[in-house]
């Protein structure tokens, strides 16, 4: 699997070393997601959005502009969550591509939040779909997250993407829903859970996929909400970079993910969605205002809780 | 979890009883997987389909309305794969509702292979997009691949789309590529792969969600490729709708999927893609006349092979 960049004039800078340069340039690892749902955006959009799908997507996309505007000193990425964007089906989906290209032109990294996973010709199609430039166009996102139960096949477009694109992936090892341990947590023959395992995969999958700084471009989701997880976790994957959500609404504190940032500052990132964007309901200030506020409150958390 | 109908006066009729009458209406348990591709579309819809996105999207839709046409009358359902249609961003999308409409109306189930999984209100966004009705539209499809590596809280919203609206669920349990082996195939602490543990979880998740046949609406993907899984996975979940894909290009034969059957006529759906959309490759017919000749034969194997 070694494909060649499709333009060898432009080298290709993986994923990881352009986590690490925002992180270090930015001084912060927070991710703010993108989950905009229309019964919490602030009224002045609300009133726009019950005018059926085609206002509904245009109000989330300018509240998702004005959250990326707010965020954007403070954070290293945006998350934004396809499934929010497709319950307005097309017209969402138009406003998903307007908010990723607003939000790199802001000099935040994307990550598309999708958990997608499938098999052969489809796999393919949904790296063509998030990861790969669309003709003249640039690519949707820089990094998808995925679902890894379909096993190693329907990890390799992805991972060719990686190595031809400079994206990236972060597979789903241990999630911080409480079903997270119904599968993940089932213990196997050698004793670990499943999670375990599928962390062995993601160090495999993300060996010769590594950055100038040493981490790779295949990282992992490991919710920050399984504290005891998140040590064990970074030294199943030590090269690759974790995401943490979790942090806010879920319960997490930026003191619970410290221990995923032993391999550097870039090491992990950690997410918090609704307590940043939504962070207006508990304030009186303007919803940009307490968007910008609570993500630089956290962003300085995070770093000093980081250690480095 | 019991939700109420939103309108008491209709009665909402069990996703797992409309297959049934299907099946016996129609006589045919085949599924085509539309998986459209744009190289591999026949000569006319190719040409339009290098123009751009928007001209690349009526392609597919062009060629998806096509193959409906051609195999309504042999199969129950068709499963719109939505990887392809995202490729092509908020046009594909649009291009998507169409097919799915266009499918309705002609009388044929829809199953969105999406193989979605998330949590929280991700979860819910997500029944919402594909399952659910859509202001005064009606839900985009009557079932949803779905991936249960996130657990039962992730199954939530599917579940309450299934008993609320008469939708089904068809979830990811031993899929037919060789990745498969790679997490559902691991060997538990109990001596029993992954993926039997969540076959376990299936039929829990679908106990109380029977319909009047008896069969429920949350439904499994079991591999047609791995015929000594069928067997299993049907005693595991008597009461599962098996949906099995891999029979055509990916080598499994209607003899291979009989075991599923046992539950009765309706208790298993076959899957086949390729090997129908792109007959007219493999012929000197029109590319919808080859479609409708394979899925005519297909229908009548697969027929004869369940043994009813």
């Amino acid at each position: 699997m070694t494909v060649p960049p499709d333009d060898a004039a432009a080298p290709v800078v993986a994923f990881s070393d352009r986590v690490a340069d925002a992180v270090e340039r930015k001084r912060t690892q927070l991710v703010v997601g993108l989950d905009p749902r229309i019964d919490l955006l602030p009224m002045e959009l609300r009133g726009e959005a019950v005018l059926g799908r085609p206002s509904a997507a245009a109000a989330l996309e300018r509240f998702c502009k004005g959250i990326v505007d707010a965020v954007a000193p403070y954070a290293v990425a945006v998350k934004p969550q396809a499934a929010f964007f497709e319950a307005l089906g097309a017209d969402g989906w138009a406003a998903l591509e307007a908010v990723c290209a607003y939000a790199s032109g802001a000099g935040l990294l994307v990550i598309a939040d999708g958990k997608r996973g499938d098999i052969g010709s489809t796999a393919r199609a949904y790296a063509a779909a998030f990861l790969e430039p669309r003709g003249s166009e640039p690519r949707l996102a820089d990094a998808l997250t995925v679902n890894p139960y379909l096993g190693s096949d329907s990890m390799d477009p992805f991972l060719a993407a990686c190595r031809r694109h400079g994206a990236g992936v972060f597979v789903l090892v241990r999630t911080s829903n409480r079903g997270g341990r119904d599968i993940q947590d089932a213990i196997l023959s050698d004793g670990t859970p499943v999670w375990r395992h599928v962390a062995g995969l993601v160090r495999e999958w993300g060996e010769d996929m590594l950055g100038e700084r040493g981490m790779s471009s295949v990282g992992a989701v490991v919710g920050a909400t399984v504290p005891r997880a998140i040590g064990e976790a970074r030294r199943a994957m030590p090269q690759a970079i974790i995401l943490l959500p979790g942090v806010g609404a879920q319960g997490a504190t930026p003191a619970d993910v410290a221990r995923a940032f032993t391999s550097g500052p870039a090491s992990a990132l950690v997410n918090a969605s609704r307590s940043v964007i939504y962070a207006y309901r508990e304030s009186d200030d303007d919803w940009r205002a307490a968007a910008g506020a609570e993500a630089a409150r956290l962003a300085a958390e995070i770093w000093a809780a980081a250690g480095w």
